[in-house]
């Protein structure tokens, strides 16, 4: 049994594998003769490739507990996909876990801790676990690529490797 | 002065201006196991022709009260454009108010009221009034095309219309 320590979602230590959808940090202007502001290009997507159209779906996700045994990785070789939580109260927190493109090396396994409205990227290739929203039942707005062709590559882990909070005392 | 009459946003009703982006009646199945539910592509955008690229962005809007007095109608000639409130409560609710793409003809003017996680997507070309949000400052995920070229005509009405939920005294 092996334990992946979580670390806090933070746009610099993800950027290996996507983007941080946050509004701290990000460039913003008041649009609409300044009765809206916009925060602008949060993530550009990378959907459309080969054919591929961009769709806006809804995920959700059955609420997981931590530790949280670690139970398959995907990736998308055609496309990016975006996750940005529906429910951003302060407490809200959803696990992220990824590893980077090519051939999956679990020893590059990282987990990070998404809080708030933290919406994370995956780009195209990055592996990733599964939705795994924390807590309790959550929903996501996803932006991925629709398309009928094969996009998706898939390893079932058969280790046992537990995504564990510093400190905790499982 | 004019009253325009707000409707319910209903699917059907929308369907000549876009999208309504909602989980009643969409297509949806269990995926990652079953431990996820897909609402699968709510909308499909058309935002990355002509060089573009389609971006997440986040507008936050100024909460405005009803009746509202139109101020403006804008159309993106090259793109889509959508929005998803990230307030859902039952009681959320937002103002759209659309005309058919092609010369703007105030007389087609339609007005309708957006409730709980009910979002949008104006197709391209769709004369839209920007963003009203209702009651309080709201926050909706922006789904668009990102380019540096021409992609919004804007028309200043400068008569009195009002968006007026029907009964209302005002």
């Amino acid at each position: 049994m092996r334990r992946l320590p979580i670390q806090p979602l933070d746009a610099a230590a993800f950027a290996p594998f996507g983007a941080v959808i946050e509004l701290e940090g990000a460039q913003h202007y008041p649009i609409n003769a300044g009765t809206t502001e916009r925060f602008h290009a949060l993530a550009l997507t990378d959907t459309a490739g080969e054919g591929g159209q961009t769709g806006i779906s809804l995920f959700r996700g059955q609420g997981f507990a931590l530790p949280y045994r670690l139970r398959l990785m995907e990736r998308h070789p055609r496309s990016s996909q975006a996750f940005i939580p529906l429910s951003s109260t302060p407490d809200a927190r959803y696990l992220v876990v990824v590893a980077p493109p090519g051939e999956l090396r679990l020893e590059r396994l990282e987990a990070f801790l998404a809080r708030g409205f933290q919406g994370v990227q995956y780009a195209r290739g990055v592996w990733h676990h599964p939705l795994i929203a924390l807590d309790c039942s959550s929903d996501f707005i996803v932006v991925d690529r629709i398309a009928d062709d094969a996009n998706c590559d898939e390893v079932a882990l058969t280790d046992e490797i537990l995504a564990t909070l510093p400190g905790s005392p499982d």
